[in-house]
């Protein structure tokens, strides 16, 4: 199988990107706000969905989410590493093989995940007044 | 029981702010992403699980969510009925009283909104490196 170098060198992140995200003190308090936090990034859903179906390298994670640029999807992977959700195993391979595989606390998620979809398309159906769409996710 | 004309009266919206907002898009298309759009405001979570124990005046809500500004929860709980997860009434009395009240829609609400409260309070505890914190929503 042929393996593209270039669609599997991840963009380059800042220092200031690297580094573990500060989080800030919950403003309420609330634990759905921490949630929130985790999950909340606009391509991060997608990405678990994914990697609820098992580990994958970083260019299947970009095929399979066409409409995130390489760089929102590294970044979203980043966060979501750091989080404690998702881990990144780099195989001493040359080329250089990255693999994104959910840790057992990231599994956890996945009862959220599937209530908040399921909540969301009846949402979205309502709104537009129409049957459900497709999934995408 | 003396009630407070001034504090019942909610804070006034311009007009950008009470029309309905309009939706964009769905970036992702995934349903999780409408949930993250209607629950996601940082006061709706504590608003809604106060109206999950019943309906309540505006400035109920007020006091049991201090650290909010009323203007905050005005807007929070605006959005909320654009969305059609609860209703407002007004009662014709003198002095005006106004309810808040979650629809049989937003009620469906309560599942999704434990499951994500459970999953951030166990993340807060992994976080913190300490137990569960005590609840405040």
């Amino acid at each position: 199988m042929n393996v593209s170098m270039k669609s599997e060198i991840e963009t380059p992140a800042t220092e200031a990107e690297t580094r573990p995200r500060r989080r800030p003190a919950g403003r309420t308090g609330c634990g759905v706000e921490a949630t929130l936090s985790v999950v909340g990034g606009v391509w991060k859903p997608v990405l678990l969905f994914h990697l609820l179906r098992g580990k994958l390298r970083f260019n299947a994670l970009c095929r399979l989410t066409p409409r995130a640029t390489q760089r929102m999807i590294t970044l979203q992977l980043r966060e979501l590493e750091n989080d404690g959700v998702l881990r990144r195993i780099v195989y001493p391979e040359v080329p250089p093989k990255v693999e994104y595989e959910l840790t057992e606390f990231g599994r956890s998620l996945e009862p959220v995940l599937l209530s908040m979809r399921a909540w969301g398309e009846a949402f979205q159906a309502r709104m537009d007044g129409s049957d459900k769409p497709p999934r995408t996710c």
